[in-house]
C-alpha cells in the first residue's frame, strides 16, 4: 500500500462558503491528494477540512491552503466562539498507512518552515513535533488567542518555532502538528441512568487516572433515553478499540448494565477495525497485505 | 470504492513455466486489471491464477488468458492429477465490493458466450452461474474429463451453455461461472487429540448437516503437536467468520478444550473482517465509507 498521510486543517472562517470553496479548490487542485471531509460551524466561524494523500502532496496542499487562507481571512475581522489565533488556526499531520509518526514530525516541521520564511507568519510546532514540552498541548499554544499573542509573542517563552516573532496582522499564527488518528467512539448502555455513564467515562479517560490517551463523558441520548459513554480514542495503536469496550462493559457490569451498541462517529482507519476484529478471533500471523483490497494501491 | 471483481482461473498446464509467463502477461496487459497472485502445481500439472480489477476489464483480461491458453496447451499431451476438462478449465468470478452477484452471473454469461463463439470451446456456466441445478457442482460439470467427454457431450443432458456441442481438439471445454469469495480460515484448539478437532470439524460442516457454506476437517499440525479445524467459509455472508469462530469454540468447551488462536491463509476481502469487529463491538449503523482508505478509490 501507498504511503498515506491524512491531514485535518482547521481555518478561522466559518461564515462565508465562498473563502472555503477557494481553500477546497487549492486543495483538489494537488495532484495526488483526495479531499475526504469538509464541515463549517456558523458560532464557531471556523471550517475544518480533510484530505489524505502521499506525504509531500498532502504537505504542498496544506501550504497552498494556508497561503490561500492567508489572502482571503483578515484575523482583524473574526469572531467566534472557538478559541483561534490564526487564519489557518491548525494544521495536524496523522499517520494512517505506510507511515511512522516520525515521518509525520518531520512533515510538520518541513511545513512549519516554509510557512514561516515564505508567508511570514509564526508557527508553532504542536503535538508529537513540539519541540518543548508545553507545547504539545493545543490550548497552551493558543494561550491568549490573537488579540492577546501580539502582546506575548516577543517572551522568550513564547518565541515561534518558524517565522517571525510577530504576530502575522491579519493571518495571525499557525500551530503545525503530529498526532495519531482520532477515533470518536460512543458506547451505549441498558440504563437511562446518565451518572453510570459519567462513572465509567470516569474510570476510563486519562483525566481522571486512566488511560492517558482516551477522553470519555457520561451523556444522555434523550430521543432514546438511553446513557451514553462518548468517548475520543486519541491513540488506537496504544489503547485499541476492543480495550475500550472490553472496560466499559467490565465497569458497567457492576451496575447490572450491559453494553447494547456502540458507534464509530465518521471516519476511521481500517488498521483499527482489522485490530478488533484480530483480537476477538485470537488471529495468529495475520498481515495487513493479506486483505485483498490494499493489493489494490501496491 | 470501485466496483471490483476478482477472477481466479485454472490453466491445465504446471510445469512449463514459459507457458504461464505468456498467459500471466496477456491478462496484466489489460488497463485497470491488477494481478495478485499465481501459483503452479507439478503433480496436479495445473496452475491457479488471481486477479482483480472492474468488471469489464476483468472479463477481458480472462477471455484473453483463455485464447492464450487454447493456443499453447494441448490437452491430448496433459496428464496430472487433479481433474480437468480444458486447457482453462475453470473461471469463477467473484464479486468483492460495489458489486453483487447478479452481475457477476452475468459477467460469466457475457465471457461464456464469447469464448464458445469466438474460441470455438464448449463452455460450461457453473455454481451461481448454473443453468441447471446439477451443473452447480463443479464435479458433476466435468464429470468423465477431457477424455470422457468426447464421448458424452453430445447426450442432451451434457449439451454445453455456449459453444458447439464437440469438445475442442485441443483446448477441451471450460467451465465458468460466479461464486462468493472463499476464505480458507483455520481454528487451533488447546488439545493434541486429534478427534476432538474431528468432532469440530463434523459438526459445524454443510457434509455432515452443519452449516452448507462450510467445508472442515480436523488434522493435527504434527510440528506444533496442535489439533486444528481446518476450514473453508465458502461464503462469508451466509456464515460469518465470528459464528465460524463461536460455534467452534462452543464445540470445543465441551471438551474442556479452548481455542489457542486462528489463522486466516491467503487473502480475504477486507468487509470479512469488518464484519467480524463489528460483531464484537457490536457497532450500529456502521458504513464501509467510513474506512478511510475505501474514500480514496472512490
Amino acid at each position: 500500500m501507498a504511503k498515506l498521510v491524512e491531514c485535518i486543517p482547521n481555518f478561522s472562517e466559518g461564515q462565508r462558503p465562498e473563502v472555503i470553496q477557494q481553500i477546497l479548490a487549492v486543495i483538489e487542485g494537488v495532484e495526488g491528494v483526495k479531499l475526504l471531509d469538509h464541515s463549517s460551524d456558523q458560532s464557531h466561524n471556523r471550517s475544518v477540512v480533510t484530505f489524505v494523500g502521499e506525504p509531500q502532496a498532502v504537505k504542498t496542499a496544506a501550504f497552498l491552503a494556508a497561503e490561500k487562507a492567508k489572502a482571503l481571512i483578515n484575523m482583524e475581522e473574526h469572531q467566534g466562539e472557538h478559541p483561534r489565533m490564526g487564519a489557518t488556526d491548525v494544521i495536524p499531520f496523522v499517520p494512517i498507512a505506510g507511515v511512522t509518526m516520525e515521518e509525520c514530525v518531520e512533515l510538520a516541521r518541513e511545513l512549519g518552515r516554509e510557512i514561516g520564511e515564505k508567508l511570514q507568519i509564526p508557527v508553532y510546532l504542536y503535538e508529537a513535533a513540539a519541540t518543548r514540552p508545553e507545547r504539545k498541548s493545543l490550548p497552551n499554544v493558543r494561550k491568549g488567542e490573537f488579540e492577546g499573542m501580539k502582546e506575548s509573542i516577543h517572551l522568550p517563552e513564547r518565541q515561534p518555532d518558524f517565522g517571525p516573532a510577530r504576530v502575522h496582522p491579519t493571518a495571525g499564527a499557525t500551530a503545525v502538528g503530529a498526532r495519531p488518528p482520532l477515533i470518536a467512539y460512543n458506547i451505549n448502555l441498558s440504563t437511562s441512568d446518565v451518572n453510570i455513564a459519567k462513572a465509567i467515562a470516569k474510570a476510563i479517560r486519562g483525566s481522571s487516572g486512566g488511560y492517558p490517551s482516551i477522553k470519555a463523558l457520561g451523556v444522555m441520548l434523550e430521543d432514546r433515553n438511553v446513557a451514553q459513554v462518548t468517548i475520543n480514542v486519541c491513540n488506537f495503536r496504544e489503547v485499541p478499540l476492543h480495550r475500550v469496550f472490553e472496560a466499559v462493559k467490565t465497569e458497567a457490569s457492576r451496575y447490572g448494565v450491559i453494553i447494547t451498541g456502540s458507534e464509530i462517529v465518521g471516519l476511521v482507519p481500517m488498521e483499527a477495525l482489522l485490530d478488533a476484529a484480530g483480537f476477538y478471533l485470537r488471529l495468529e500471523n495475520f498481515q495487513r497485505g493479506q486483505v485483498l483490497e490494499t493489493r489494490l494501491s501496491e
